[in-house]
């Protein structure tokens, strides 16, 4: 049993305040099989150019991930460049070249049919719907999006909400699909399109997990140092779905860690460029944040004297 | 025993998305006093115009609040005027009229010179220190500042620092006071100024409390209808210092419950305009948003088959 993730392999060229990688290995496919890995075997769908350094993947495969789906094709891998500002929460987009990426549609190899759970990264939601015509049965299907095809594929995404348990967005996407300038409300609205459980993630400020009628919210983990925030979302994804794969049982209080843990990996994710530090993380190392985040969130009942 | 504040009293008028207050009761003591009175004998100390209607605070009055540190001296009251933006996120200060708040020295009548907690509400920093050297003895000494005082009375408002216990703070406050964008870094910077504890309040995204070397986070309370953000701040102080007057041990868990005790009337007080929802409050509804908190922030440590 396993987790499908179909997304964008990309080469990612970012400059922060604390420097500047090149062409480093990226997109939502690579950095959430980066993160899932740590926990369970992923399997990846996604495209890329005959200038791809598959090298630099290899620690996926050390872990065990199934890369056999990674098509290569004639011509350019997808490179994204992008710019942080001084405080890594406002970024500029510098340059796009989909190359191969233009192109893609998911071939789903036999053996990827009937994974335990499918993770639908950012792609065009049209792409997205083709892969559920062509994978089922598993015990959960989650996806991610982005303002792009909020604005440019709305039906398309909508139908495939309708079709998702799982939805994660950022608190800008979710009130912009919505329409709605109120988080919980717009969250609620989108709970009515389809997925029972969205969760929405706003960076340093932790992320919401609405889980039908409950919430449940996570603080971010408070780092001193983080370097490089591209790929914190598609982590987070991990992290979650990773953590869900070794739960025999989908319950609330599951959800919950799984939302710990996804936070988890994407603050390990931003420590370093590109995936640096999921290439070298362990799995001891993400149960000690898991308690550290629970040591920073609990209470006791208050106490009698207290009214 | 009682809590000791010290701080403006004001008449805002206040427009937002769902509608305008004309001359509301409000102020950094009088948004405290509405929040602290639920829980113990409050004393305010201010200065108020001769055109002050007294009679709204008969709400105060009747929980017990002695009001007779409120000097009425002839003038008008400090006016405060400001519209928030369609999230309520941002506002514009539309007019300040000091009036005779513009010469405020906050005399301190002599029952109130040994309160059990202080709390130096959003004055100049250099009236706070006066306040300290006239009111000795409190088990615990709070202060509030904001950018104004951090940039025109930076040396006294760390003088300030240096003496008391906790220090409320928002996230771009702290920030611009440490000259630090990171949060963590910058709060403890503040810390090594003197407080052992820093409140960095963060509107809807909730607070963290840096309390030692702990960190302790409780998230904005999820509202779908909020109508006024006006003294949210000075609100959430109230809750936090009208807790602590009931509990024996200031112990680090007591410092917790304060934070969420802080946001539940921080949550209450924008729920309605100027301190309409504070006055009609009972203790029963603060203890049941507590326990929502709790629920939407507690997670079982994880069993046995994630790892």
């Amino acid at each position: 049993m396993s987790i499908l993730v179909v997304g964008s392999v990309a080469l990612d060229t970012v400059h922060t305040p604390f420097g500047t990688v090149t062409d480093a290995v990226g997109g939502s496919a690579v950095h959430f099989a980066a993160a899932a890995s740590l926990f369970a075997p992923v399997q990846v769908v996604a495209v890329v150019g005959d200038d791809y350094p598959h090298r630099e993947l290899d620690f996926l495969r050390e872990r065990g991930v199934d890369l056999s789906g990674i098509e290569a094709r004639p011509g350019e891998s997808f490179r994204w460049a992008g710019r942080y500002g001084y405080d890594l929460s406002s970024r500029e987009t510098l340059e796009t070249r989909l190359g191969v990426f233009a192109d893609f549609h998911p071939h789903i190899p036999q053996a990827f049919v009937s994974p335990d759970l499918l993770f639908l990264g950012n792609i065009d939601p049209v792409l997205q719907l083709e892969v559920l015509e062509r994978v089922g049965g598993a015990r959960l299907v989650a996806c991610d999006s982005m303002n792009y095809w909020i604005e440019g594929r709305r039906a398309e995404l909508l139908r495939l909400l309708g079709r998702v348990d799982v939805f994660f967005t950022n608190d800008e996407e979710v009130r912009e699909l919505a329409n709605e300038s109120n988080l919980v409300a717009a969250s609620r609205w989108v709970q009515a399109c389809g997925p029972r459980r969205v969760v929405v993630k706003k960076a340093e400020h932790g992320a919401v997990l609405f889980d039908g009628h409950q919430i449940f919210f996570v603080p971010g983990y408070p780092l001193e140092d983080l370097r490089d925030p591209t790929g914190a979302g598609d982590s987070f994804a991990g992290g979650f779905l990773g953590y869900l794969h070794g739960v025999a049982d989908l319950s609330p209080g599951s959800f919950r860690r799984a939302a710990v843990f996804g936070t988890a990996l994407g603050s390990f994710a931003v420590e370093d460029f590109g995936v640096g530090r999921l290439a070298r993380l362990t799995r001891e190392e993400v149960a000690s944040r898991v308690r550290e985040i629970r040591e920073m969130t609990q209470f006791d009942e208050q106490p009698e004297e207290a009214c």
